[in-house]
């Protein structure tokens, strides 16, 4: 088939491209890039090559390609190459920008430069632009296109048709129409396909759909993305306090919100962001991991601390030093599920005050009966190493112990950091491994210390 | 506003709910769930109740409804909610599915009920669903719809609105008709929108789009969703390997892909599925998480193993014990860091062979970077506190090693892993944690041995 030639010509292309840049025939690369990618295709070629490459493609992209192609990449390189603009050659790439996608990008750059680029637009352009830079970049206002077309509901479909035939296109992702009354206030929407198998003479009023619910302009942009998936939809409507419509939320930004927000949590967890640009720079890579490396050895140093607590009952049984890592990190282990499940399910807006307390009934009797368990086998083979019994009463006292602290801090501690707006995700893990490092040693340790006492 | 106000008493409604539910108003409680609440907000109430109060819930849902409720709960609940369905009631639930969900259910299901099931269907409908049924779940044929709305290149778009007029609706998610020609075989797409501003004289074949390429049915789901992603599409037809159109995929069941996959990642790195219900009863969390917590027993006592050998040192300076934990979690914290980096740029389709020597490259060099910084740290509060030069030299050294081995094993191992079809975010964490315990305790205490011996 045809098309499926066009596909892997294009995997062609890529390979080619390649090859052409490594043995630096910089004409062909252009030639590939420019004739035979799409702007998101060129992206994806940026975001996955090493600087110097990347630098190389970027200068090889066409001029009017740029604005497109830049929409397309992640945060972390798009404001680099940003940053090499001057407001003129802003002013050129973002013509073509739709509102929601220029106030994304206009946030990353310096206020005084902001002002430049907005004084080169025209009056119109840059009110719509204004209006949706005033909303935070997180909230329905902030994902906002203003590009809306509208309808009266009092006008029959022929109508209709006849004015959307006087448009030379339509925005992308229009499904439906938004109907608004004369205040320019939101009424109904009416889907396209519903006009389609609908009579000419029929009135929009008819057939409009007023159950859709407006998205409040101030609606955080997570609750957006659930109302999305909940409801199956392509565009919706956004309004002001007042009930004025100010515009609408397409699929297209809402699916950024949801892939953002999913790799958010994995990548917080391991100390990162998920704006991360995967092949950056060496010395931009070891100043951030430095970050979190530099938390994580003060949280090693104070394990350290309680483990120095019991030097003297180490040095008495030598055979404790050898099985203590055992209770830290079973009880990591058994923590990080707990806190990863209530984190997912707090993404997905399950956990409330009414099903907490049922929850952490759960986590903790499932915890305490695998702890059971688990205690038996560990100090079986603690004993049988050892030939002590004293040594597995103690492992097996201290995994219960750390399991069931474990279960409960997992449990509690993402809604507590949530409460004191901080982020569960980043700083869930490192708290939690603290307290079950520390309760590991501890507890293992502390018994040791009474039993052999 | 009215559709403000709309909003809040949805929630209000929830809260009435609930407290009917404790109050034990259960006709109270079926009102408000059958009178005002979507299928998808009656799923995600079930989805958020432990298992007593979500049986109660699910047997006081209309029976009409179930079918709708079902389709938007996840897997693991919505099959303990069909094993409790003999073949009959089946039947009726599953009445409106599209092929493409009731293919996912029946997937759930013993074989001898998929029978059954089928042998209650139209021999139309039945075909329909055994096609998808014959394409693995994770494929793009699994995802796809049977039902697309079809034309011919040479006919007006008048004649087009005329024949779309004859439908009662449209199938959700119509955002293009699929051109085909005499043969099924596809051709290209016509949106709805470049339709709707064309001349009603103009053909199809003047305005359809011949760029968009068809996707082969055999696509795995997730490349499918980078497709939806990278072009912004609404809906795409599916073509089997003689170019003849089989069906079209739609956004809504791509942002499924993409939730899930991206859950995936963060899920399978605690050790848990995606499809987890969040209020999984008590004996069937334990049983899952035992399993978890038994690989982790094995690595934590190889981790005791290795720290075994080296009793003698430890007997001879008990410092050792105290400090020995610090090198292992710093070489965990610096390889999960990698790993997850490398797992999140494996799932966007960012790294191929020719950019992994630059990633290994960069990861190893900032690694040793930050070695360099904290062994520096670590080494110089080690000799404060110990008094002891040796001990910094020692754990400095320890901690470079260790680092670096993290850093190679965190790049390379997600790659060997996924080329032996293991998957990288199950095992990569435990992996890398036992190889950076052990690799941890070996230099940190073989180093002392050689040092003190």
């Amino acid at each position: 088939m045809s098309d499926i030639l066009e596909k892997s010509q294009a995997r062609q292309r890529l390979r080619t491209l390649g090859e052409a840049l490594d043995s630096g025939a910089l004409q062909q690369v252009a030639r590939i890039l420019n004739g035979g990618l799409s702007p998101s295709d060129i992206a994806h070629l940026l975001e996955s090559s090493p600087p110097r490459q990347r630098a190389v493609l970027w200068n090889l992209v066409d001029k009017d390609l740029e604005g497109d192609v830049l929409q397309y990449l992640n945060d972390d390189i798009r404001s680099y190459f940003l940053s090499k603009l001057n407001a003129q050659e802003l002013a050129a790439v973002i013509e073509d920008f739709e509102s929601d996608d220029l106030a994304d990008l206009l946030q990353q750059l310096p206020d005084a430069v902001i002002q430049e680029v907005l004084d080169t637009m025209d009056a119109q352009d840059r009110e719509r632009v204004e209006e949706v830079l005033s909303y935070p970049e997180d909230t329905a206002g902030g994902l906002m296109n203003t590009d809306t077309v509208t309808v009266r509901p009092d006008i029959s479909i022929d109508v209709v048709q006849r004015y959307l035939r006087r448009h030379r296109s339509l925005p992308p992702m229009t499904d439906s129409l938004i109907v608004v009354n004369r205040k320019d206030e939101y009424v109904g929407v009416m889907s396209l396909t519903r006009m389609l198998v609908s009579s000419p003479s029929a009135t929009v009023r008819e057939i409009m759909d007023t159950d859709v619910e407006p998205i409040p302009v101030t609606m955080p942009d997570n609750r957006v993305a659930t109302l999305f998936e909940r409801y199956d939809l392509i565009s919706a409507p956004v309004v002001g306090d007042n009930g004025k419509l100010l515009g609408r939320i397409t699929i297209d930004d809402v699916v950024d919100v949801i892939r953002e927000d999913a790799d958010h949590s994995l990548m917080s967890l391991a100390g990162l962001d998920e704006d991360e640009d995967t092949f950056a720079p060496i010395f931009r890579t070891s100043r951030r991991r430095a970050v979190w490396l530099g938390v994580n050895v003060v949280t090693a140093f104070t394990s350290a601390t309680v483990i120095g607590l019991f030097e003297g009952t180490i040095q008495k049984v030598v055979a404790l030093a050898v099985l203590m890592p055992i209770v830290a990190s079973m009880g990591g282990i058994a923590g990080s599920q707990t806190l990863t499940l209530v984190i997912r399910g707090m993404a997905l807006g399950q956990i409330s005050r009414d099903n907490l307390r049922w929850l952490l009934n759960r986590e903790f009797l499932s915890t305490i009966l695998n702890s059971l368990l688990f205690s038996v086998i560990v100090a079986g083979v603690a004993v049988a190493w050892f030939g002590q019994p004293t040594i597995g009463l103690v492992i097996g006292l201290a995994l219960i112990i750390n399991l069931s602290i474990a279960s409960v801090v997992g449990t509690l501690l993402p809604l507590f950091l949530k409460k004191r707006n901080i982020d569960p995700a980043l700083a869930g893990g490192v708290v939690l491994l603290t307290v079950t490092d520390v309760m590991g040693f501890l507890s293992f340790l502390g018994l040791a210390t009474i039993f052999y006492g």
